[in-house]
């Protein structure tokens, strides 16, 4: 038999096995603690090694047993710097390969470099997912108007909230009784969903063609929750989040912001947007495709100031925009999921 | 000997015979007129097959003539649909390559998907350019200013003249004197220069680290010419335009457009963006970059427009936006090159 290989969308078997690796820096595991934070459902059990092997509070199951009870996919749930298979992963991924299962990574450097990994995969049947590889039958986009309503996280910035911002408008959605779906645009995302379209790693042309075909037409009641990426005011990353967007056509968008940052993150020599300066470049562009497109929300991430100073800043905001401003991990979203209704 | 893989940027080596295919449709050959028309002096013959060969006009060369008088590289001038190798020019580059030389391609497919055209790279020692592909050794964008000056041009739609307009304000800037280079993003350019960078075909996170190292820090007085790519308001390809233009960090835009057409190309449901908006956003989302951005000139590609009509509306503009309204191929550029003095 030959190895898979994934094509447009990575669709990854459950439920997992969650590989922490052999170290014992718990930042390190924040896709496996995401995974089992807003999917426990999937999560059969973690894995690791090393000399003090870390636990994210699941039952520790070795691939063997793991297999036994159904596990169909072994998450590399985990990075590192530069983004390549650490030679102390590889017997454990050997390992459930023999047993059985599918492997997913969400790492820059793909699973089939190892000969190891790519000849065990091929003898055994089974399918690496490179959740960062593998999107080579995208079209271009078409802006054309699709059926069914689309909401789309937009940011300041990367890295303020955008993904749990949107897992958490679609599980209260849902909880509501709305007929919607989160969209997966990232690599947390995509294993949390098991399906979606890594974005930042097709090649460029296919940018808004990828998004048009990750949420297609559908029942005019029905919602996508899309996860966003980037920002527009982002000067690495701004190709990605425009073309996200067109190939989004929201009907609203969430504008997410850290509080307490002046710059960009990772760019000190590049100021932070003015909000207001913000909302309307993102309502403007979304405008190409959705001509309909308005803010609905404010999802301000409150980590780094007092929650004082964060109830405050919420209700200047939501006063400022008129529109809900919440912080999804400490009001919840439902302030904006009721304008819904 | 292996093929060498080329990683950041194609270098393609000079002179060329440019290879015209098997067919009778000269607007196939469009890359190769492109070629011959900005750069002459490296084209040193043209090959054709079939019953009725075609010609640009160059000297008709065998790959063996045109290695004898040096030919370098074997440019596969053409584009097909599908954007594969045709079997019919399979016999042309293998001959090529027993003859010594590099083959650069601009199609979608690679090259080396031949493995009788793989082989014979590998045992001959040359390269093969496949400029749509390649680019895999990009870092992401930092938006860091350069040192040097930067003209892109922009669009209100892809192919109205972008990269027409950019060689002929190179040529003109060399001809006055102005320290100058035209800077590749699309297959064509990249053949006409000798190098740059398809920056549609590289992956999303890279699309404005890549134009970066395009045009990186430079001499004070020196200008880069940057070819552009697409629009912010064609929905399929904004993000690549978005990403060129925050790793361009230009001084200055030149807007292009082409009279008489009142919807985007291919894309009948959106509409052609107003002038004036188009100019505002583009001048907005460059100051991330380039807080000192500015229009420098209109370049009006009067194609479908009677003489009368394109000297009416080039003076209409001219006043309007108060910068130089040029139709590169009727006025030339001069009018626009004066004003950088």
């Amino acid at each position: 038999m030959n190895a898979k290989t994934a094509t447009t969308q990575h669709q990854l078997k459950t439920p997992y096995l969650l590989f922490l690796g052999c170290g014992q820096d718990v930042r390190a595991v924040k896709t496996s603690r995401g995974i089992y934070q807003w999917n426990p459902d999937v999560c059969l059990g973690e894995i690791s090694g090393g000399p003090n092997p870390i636990s994210i509070g699941l039952p520790k199951l070795s691939a063997k047993q793991a297999s036994e009870k159904g596990a169909k996919t072994f998450i590399l749930g985990l990075a590192n710097a530069g983004g390549y298979v650490d030679p102390e992963w590889v017997p454990y991924i050997i390992e459930a390969i023999e047993c059985g299962m599918d492997i997913a990574s969400g790492l820059h450097r793909r699973l089939d470099e190892i000969p190891e990994i790519k000849n065990a995969a091929q003898k055994h049947g089974v399918t690496l997912h490179d959740v960062r590889h593998g999107y080579t039958d995208l079209k271009t986009g078409t802006g054309k108007k699709r059926s069914g309503k689309r909401i789309l996280a937009v940011g300041t910035d990367c890295s303020v909230g955008k993904m749990y911002t949107t897992l958490a408008i679609a599980r209260e959605m849902q909880a509501q009784g709305f007929n919607a779906d989160f969209r997966a645009t990232g690599q947390t995302g995509v294993m949390i969903a098991g399906s979606g379209i890594c974005i930042d790693a097709v090649v460029a042309d296919f940018i808004s063609g990828g998004i048009e075909e990750l949420c297609p037409d559908n029942d005019p009641d029905h919602w996508d929750v899309i996860e966003g990426q980037g920002s527009l005011f982002n000067p690495a990353f701004a190709g990605v989040s425009l073309g996200l967007m067109h190939g989004s056509q929201p009907d609203i968008i969430i504008m997410c912001l850290e509080a307490g940052h002046d710059h960009i993150k990772g760019l000190p020599h590049i100021p932070a947007p003015d909000l207001e300066d913000c909302i309307n470049l993102n309502l403007k562009c979304a405008s190409l495709t959705n001509p309909q497109v308005k803010l609905g929300g404010i999802s301000l991430n409150c980590r780094i100031i007092s929650p004082q100073e964060g109830e405050k800043k919420r209700a200047e905001l939501a006063e400022k925009f008129g529109v809900p401003c919440f912080d999804p991990m400490v009001t919840g979203v439902q302030s904006f999921v009721d304008t819904l209704a």
